[in-house]
């Protein structure tokens, strides 16, 4: 699979084209497949699915979550029973409908955009009482969606991974607590990314197709736009309506069931890269990269076996310590696998030549370009290191969002201070006109939501019509 | 989900009801999906699953195989690269064509029915030089199969979940060590499923399509009959020639690659299901259950504390010697718990009640009916249960296997003898005549192939025609 090697586009030059470079040639992700949208996913980039979904995965069966599998193809008719739901999803979801002889099939079946239909079609054979409730799925899937737009690879694509939980409760108290548990959740992983996200309540028109509302995590990445993350959706009765999915409480009263969804997918990956990357390549957090350490042997002649035999030392403590890590003894330069390991975004680079073991030590080097040495007797400090780079990521990226909020009173301020890229802060009547005059007249930049569970007081008037305020809100242009 | 409990119908009256009895009433699936053939996975089902996951994908990470993943969609010009492939899943393939809004697609894209062809086509673009080879990847993925013929959970379906492995090799030598070890990890998860399949070659007929040679591990269930598991193919250049798959070798000559493809599905949990289990339900094997212990406690008034915390007690105790352990604290019947517990097939159930505390010790029973008891100061012994349980499977399934092969001399005897079921081993002249008309007069009894890898000398002549015989084949009536 050798290349091309190397990002050859400066972020301040072309974010986009350094993106397209680092995911690349970082083996994250290859988007020349023959179909466009549907990017094939790298050994690299699936690794990174793999820790994510991992952790992901853990934190919801300590939470009773139960992993199903639910068909890919969905009939029309049931697709058609939620009329918003299907307003929101239709222009872009894809049917299969004849065989490849040609002959058609009695129905048309759509291709999965999300599965609250099929899924709450069983639900209504499952729920009978109170004591079936509450009930907690989730599905790890593919997911289609048409989507006519540009295409990015992981950030906007016709085929991504996801999760998807659905749940079901006798309250909307209950359905409520099971969202503040999801956001806490998924707040788990952005720890994990290194990633401060803005958690925000979307405004009615961008809230998912059918639901009350949307709780979104939003991340600012380096070009100043902002990435969706995962989404958390009070369904409310929504859907159990139509779906037909009561339960018989405690005195025998039949009841709709209120519900809620919530999805993570494999944009993660390309959010995360966005927002660490440098102009060497990407920069992956200790806690969800692959290898968090690799070693290269400097190889001088007659010196090979004493090197390579310290290095398999080194990496065999280091392992046995916990740590994911990778000996590269590939027949290539030094200066090859520095770059290349830089490129993928490994957190740390342990080297090990002669004089280093004479030294009895090894030359560690951080993803940031940090060195030092690190006496062999004490392995533990790489540990340590590795703890210090999750750290700084987690601090660089808090004070990245702090410093890129700015608050703006009116319209004249918000197109000037746009230009710096990042959230603006401001108020907003509550009305849809505003909404669609705010990001029209801003060229792009849009409401994506208030607060979730921090209530903020108007500190100005409407940025749009002068008129009193009801929310603070976040403004930003996202991808 | 609480519905008619219990398995109602006897294997020997009617196995197929049996089958989806315990299938649907075991929480494995429900069957009830508004698109046939399209099953839901239910949370018990999916967590045998995930164990054989985890399992097999141990085994192929150890083994330097990179998970990625490749488009669902796979276009239609593609499939037609190469045309016995093409001919083999013509038939059963679903074409998305268009919107939901009725627009058509510029062209037809296959539904995946396996990604060889999608995937060679990336091959194509990252093999160049003999430094590239082997190249070894695996996706996990759903597959979407129009069968015509009568569904039946997990053995056959339009969907199932599977590993595709696929891999490029610089020699058919290679290619050929390559299955080697892939049958050697299917190996592996028989091992862990207690079960012993018959590993065969499949005839030319019914050879994967597109590939020279098929290592199938066919697996006998109670009712007599045959179940397809896991498939490994020799591919040889069949693929890499259509998808121009070349490298230079070492002495920069263009050559093609040898591939290899090899997978298995979900359909691996109903054939343990049909050959493990009884009369109450399904017989898990320890190493395959999501529970391995259930702990139920004898709740008399007045001592429930008591009870529930040494059942507590015993399960912390047990999970730290990793096991995986449930307490059942649900307020129902202790009977009840016990029939459920066994109709999910969970191999070891412990019994607590105010008695046993008494006497310091818990009750074990296993799925086949053993009782002993168990002091609490020895519950070490309970691994030892779990593996005497995991081995008494093995050993059974090895006996019921050579129980069933019996040799045929021709076809009189095969009709006559095929009564009993099982596999017959007769010999055969190596013509498509003898084996179409042995599978016509035998009433569906067909050549499912030779021994991979154990050569064996005919005995008599070939059951059909009476002819010299060239191959010892195994003939049975299949799933």
């Amino acid at each position: 699979m050798s290349e091309d090697m190397g990002v050859t586009t400066k972020r301040s030059e072309d974010f986009s084209k350094w993106y397209l470079d680092v995911v690349r040639k970082g083996n994250f992700i290859d988007q020349r497949s023959p179909i466009k949208g549907f990017d094939v996913i790298m050994p690299w980039g699936y690794a990174v699915w793999e820790i994510i979904q991992k952790s992901f995965d853990t934190l919801i069966k300590d939470y009773n979550v139960k992993n199903c599998y639910f068909p890919s193809l969905i009939p029309e008719r049931l697709l058609k029973k939620e009329e918003k739901h299907l307003k929101g999803f239709r222009a872009e979801t894809l049917m299969a409908a004849e065989l490849a002889s040609g002959e058609k099939l009695e129905e048309r079946y759509a291709l999965r955009p999300t599965s609250e239909t099929i899924m709450y079609y069983m639900f209504n054979l499952w729920i009978r009482s109170y004591k079936d409730l509450p009930l907690k799925v989730n599905q790890w899937c593919n997911i289609v969606r048409w989507d006519t737009k540009m295409t990015k690879p992981f950030l906007r694509g016709r085929e991504f991974l996801w999760q998807e939980g659905h749940t079901a409760h006798a309250t909307k108290e209950d359905a409520e607590k099971l969202i503040k548990h999801v956001v806490h959740m998924y707040g788990e992983i952005y720890k994990s990314l290194a990633m401060t996200p803005l958690i925000l309540v979307r405004p009615k028109s961008d809230t998912f197709a059918g639901a009350d509302y949307s709780v979104v995590f939003d991340t600012l990445v380096q070009d100043g736009k902002v990435s969706q993350g995962p989404g958390t959706h009070l369904l409310g009765q929504n859907f159990s309506k139509p779906f037909d999915i009561q339960f018989l409480d405690k005195d025998n009263n039949k009841q709709y069931v209120w519900q809620t969804s919530w999805g993570m997918t494999t944009r993660q990956i390309g959010i995360t890269i966005c927002h660490h990357g440098d102009d060497k390549g990407a920069v992956l957090p200790p806690e969800v990269a692959p290898y968090q350490v690799v070693i290269v042997p400097i190889l001088f002649k007659n010196k090979e076996e004493i090197v390579l035999n310290k290095a398999r030392e080194v990496k065999e403590y280091l392992e046995q310590a916990g740590l994911r890590v990778h000996l590269d003894d590939r027949d290539y330069s030094a200066g090859f696998k520095f770059n290349e390991w830089e490129l993928r975004g490994v957190p740390l680079r342990l080297e090990i030549g002669p004089k280093d073991i004479e030294n009895n030590e090894v030359t560690a080097v951080s993803r940031m370009g940090d060195k030092k040495r690190i006496k062999i007797t004490e392995l533990a400090e790489v540990k340590k290191t590795l703890d210090g780079i999750q750290k700084s990521l987690a601090v660089h990226s808090e004070k990245f969002l702090l410093d890129n909020i700015r608050d703006v009173q009116n319209m004249n301020q918000l197109k000037d201070i746009s230009k710096k890229g990042g959230f603006l802060r401001g108020n907003w009547c509550g009305s849809g006109e505003c909404e669609d005059m705010i990001k029209t007249d801003s060229g792009g930049y849009e409401i994506r939501g208030t607060l979730y569970e921090k209530e903020e007081k108007p500190f100005a008037a409407c940025l749009y019509c002068g008129k009193p305020a009801k929310h603070v809100v976040y403004v930003a242009k996202a991808y």
